[in-house]
């Protein structure tokens, strides 16, 4: 008795994706195969129509489907200003949250030299030719506050150094809302040190 | 600032795996997209060419790429034992285990009134018809010992009662190897209850 090839196939290919086992790939074949067909269809055809048509915007790393995504051509946005995110995701947040009409620049990562991710991975030599355009002027660095996005926006900062630039990052402290009482230590120890004038 | 179609489309789609929700859904699909390309080709061949060519076999309903499948054609199994099993992975367990030589019914889950999965969803009716073939003798129930398995295995010998097979559970009791010290008292108690002569 052997599981048909074409089973073995689709149970192998689904462990590409991130956090699926053999266990949980052959679980999501089965059901892709047994109660989903509909969804699983819906799947092969979009995961071959992404594949096919979305690439990396050339000014701002974003996925998108054209050569210059839509925000990176917008002209209501401020061109002095280029924000630096690890993923797509984040730049959606900064969008969300209404506090910045500047351009972007999404690094698709960070720095993990244990995972082999290193500034080549992140494409910081597209984000040194980005920045010498002549229209920016301020670099904001948002990535996140873990061990991680700190070495990167560190990185960065020394990389951007001697280039006619400003570098800035966005502010660590407590969140809207936070009480002392119930923060972490790291985070009340941050805000103490990185107080400012009222 | 709007995220591709195409790419929500394929994060939409993502969501049909099982457990996986918004946010595993965009972190695979920005996996696939930008760190593994020839897996996700290689995933979106591999579905679309199983949805294609995998259906259920018409003796046991496995999976399988033919009408009938290579262990249902077999002569060399014995054809008067048929063993009910709840998936394909527990079809592979039992051949695994060289221990059985009959030919097999894949429910292809368990009864689950609760998800929606009464009698015609693991396909009882075939089961009946299949039972009737003049050569099965003996129904060896080997649905796991869950909760649902259990009801399953009920629920499938009172409905064979009244045909001319002989209904068998597959024993419960101590694993090989097991110590009285570490078994749970549940397994315990059943391997009392279902001790035999020696």
């Amino acid at each position: 008795m052997k599981t048909p090839t074409s089973l073995e196939d689709l149970i192998e290919s689904l462990r590409c994706l991130p956090g699926v086992g053999p266990r949980s790939a052959q679980r999501m074949a089965y059901h892709l195969l047994q109660r989903d067909h509909a969804g699983a269809e819906r799947l092969a055809k979009s995961l071959a129509y992404a594949l096919e048509h979305i690439r990396h915007c050339e000014k701002c790393n974003n996925f998108t489907e054209e050569i210059v995504c839509e925000l990176c051509r917008s002209e209501r946005r401020d061109a002095t200003l280029l924000c630096v995110v690890e993923m797509p995701a984040d730049l959606l947040m900064m969008e969300q949250a209404h506090c910045y009409k500047g351009m972007y620049f999404v690094l698709m990562g960070r720095l993990s030299p244990l995972d082999g991710i290193g500034p080549r991975e992140i494409h910081l030599d597209r984000l040194l030719k980005r920045v010498q355009d002549g229209l920016v002027r301020e670099i904001v660095l948002a990535t996140n506050f873990t061990v991680e996005g700190e070495a990167t926006a560190h990185y960065v900062g020394e990389l951007l150094r001697s280039k006619e630039v400003k570098v800035t990052r966005i502010a660590r402290g407590l969140p809207v809302g936070g009480e002392l009482e119930h923060v972490d230590s790291g985070t009340l120890a941050q805000a103490v040190i990185e107080r400012r004038e009222i």
